[in-house]
């Protein structure tokens, strides 16, 4: 029901008890659950990538929150103290997303919200809380397939890196949302997918949304983009984001910079797409950001298989900062924020429309 | 005798009847080596990548011509009819790369020359053409990694794309060989090595080759060398080359672009290194370069696994082409020519020092 028309796809359920997780590392060869009882189990959930994308761990995270009380209030342990653990346990999970903490910290600010409530009270609520944020998502990334296919010309060729639907939020998508509504209205001739070593999200993810949608999509190697920009093969590229801040540098996936680079060189709009949980007014600028370091082993495998001579050295920097100045728009919810950033996100997030 | 120092790694071995390849398709996991008896079978060895590098299938398919000669003598057939056909079967094999068209022609220059001499002369002829074809491109190497490690500055962090190793040549190597040149001298702090995907020369062969010798190298995803340059960690680039058209463009492995593009972007110097047999002054610019693409399951699959679902697509550009405009110098065996291109590069192949 929450999905809509996007029932295909889905990468969260919520029992009321249990919140399931689609693994994303065993697609798109299988399909399987695993599930979280505990706030524990979201956080490991949330390392290991089982869920992914920065929406999507930010809903899991909330949940996480519900876990915690749920969990305690069965055990009749203090409330306050095991969801103070809890924050800290979750906000620990994954460095460069900030919806994990704009989740968790709305879930906290309800809890010290319902001080006069009793526990089940304030259980619930934080229950109501998660869901909420689970539906708020959904309907930011429809309102952002709406605005952002207005950007789309016909018969658009369109680049885009990662996973940035259903699977990467609560539901539909971001950036891949943009694009699924852009393809309902006739206007997408094709989707490039950069295979986004090295976790392999475009190949394993994107494609395989984009084949239960029946958008056609051509798997390319990462390096490939600019290539294919020089020889007038693409016309526009749309990215998701972990975290925006208040200068418009956008965080998002390795590869996300090149990306920005290459298209603003060959005058090729580059636009970003994320919900307004993914801006970040205490930062001034990219250079601040956390960037997340992940094993070496990600790199030197290629799906659990060995690439390099044992004992080879590996650097994987998780996230990349792209300067505001490359960014032709970005795309929330709530509007379309163009250059300059600083004044334009701001204005979005006071709550103004397009 | 012919690697010199560089014992330790070779790619081809002559015996006087077979041509040895080493099975770069089972490199590092394991060392077995394709004996080639007939054109036919180095032509094969040339399209499925048992050998690569430029230089090295240039070099491979001047022993294919010896080994149509020798076979012919043997049978006693028709030595020109013979030799005109093994010529166009090792020029079909690979379309991008220059040095196989220029060693097959010059085979051919000498066969054309020894008319007056008996098949068992001509045979002989040709033989010793390809093995001073393999010498000088050591000698080559040799030479372009003096010259190349005087651009190297101390402590130097240096990117480079794919393998351009002694696997990618008769021995030593080409952009590798100026980084063991300048790791010999002491001024290599690390090299990053771009996995290179699809085939990922780098993360199999690089990593390999370095290891070999002792260099320090780091692997990374290809889309991850751009972030490094934002963030001040690469001090300069050294590539390959498949074919140097006469204003300076290169045509090279996908991903060169890319690398030039935030080379030049970042103030970082960006160097291709190559010998005067890939340049090639028929072709004015590279918009006229043949761009091989290879099979979409290079990129759909590694090593036989598939990461995308059943029936996806995928598009498989082998090389790209970097404009002159972006390259700081090209790094010869006849020295290093700068820009305009144009006038330095015919300056160069007219026999001049640099």
């Amino acid at each position: 029901m929450l999905n809509g028309p996007m029932e295909k796809v889905t990468a969260l359920e919520w029992t009321g008890t249990k919140l399931r997780l689609l693994d994303q590392r065993l697609l798109p060869d299988r399909e399987e659950w695993v599930n979280c009882e505990t706030e524990k189990d979201v956080a490991a959930a949330i390392r290991n990538l089982v869920v992914r994308g920065a929406p999507a761990i930010g809903i899991a995270a909330a949940f996480g929150m519900v876990l915690s009380a749920k969990n305690t209030l069965k055990e009749k342990r203090n409330l306050s103290g095991a969801l103070a653990m809890a924050k800290d346990e979750l906000l620990r999970s994954r460095p460069t997303a900030v919806n994990l903490f704009w989740a968790v910290e709305r879930m906290w600010t309800v809890f010290s919200q319902t001080t006069g409530a009793n526990d089940e009270e304030r259980a619930k609520r934080l229950e109501e809380e998660a869901l909420k944020i689970w539906t708020e998502d959904v309907e930011a990334n429809e309102r952002m397939g709406e605005l952002g296919s207005q950007l789309v010309p016909p018969g658009a060729r369109i680049l885009t890196h990662c996973n940035t639907g259903a699977l990467a939020t609560g539901g539909y998508g971001t950036a891949l949302g943009v694009i699924r509504s852009a393809f309902r209205q006739g206007k997408v001739q094709w989707v490039w997918v950069n295979e986004t070593r090295p976790v392999l999200q475009g190949a394993r993810l994107t494609m395989w949304e984009c084949q239960k949608e029946g958008i056609p999509a051509r798997l390319i190697a990462d390096s490939a983009g600019p290539w294919l920009m020089q020889r007038g093969m693409v016309d526009l590229v749309i990215v998701g984001a972990d975290r925006i801040v208040a200068n418009g540098d956008v965080a998002n996936k390795i590869g996300t910079y090149m990306l920005a680079l290459s298209a603003f060189h060959h005058g090729i709009p580059f636009y970003v797409a994320a919900p307004t949980s993914t801006l970040d007014f205490s930062l001034p600028s990219g250079q601040s950001i956390p960037i997340e370091e992940r094993s070496p082993e990600e790199v030197t495998t290629w799906k659990g298989v060995r690439v390099v001579p044992v004992g080879s050295e590996g650097f994987n920097p998780a996230f990349d900062v792209t300067p505001a100045r490359l960014i032709s728009g970005i795309i929330t919810e709530k509007g379309v924020a163009r250059p300059p950033f600083t004044e334009s996100l701001k204005a979005l997030s006071r709550g103004g429309s397009q």
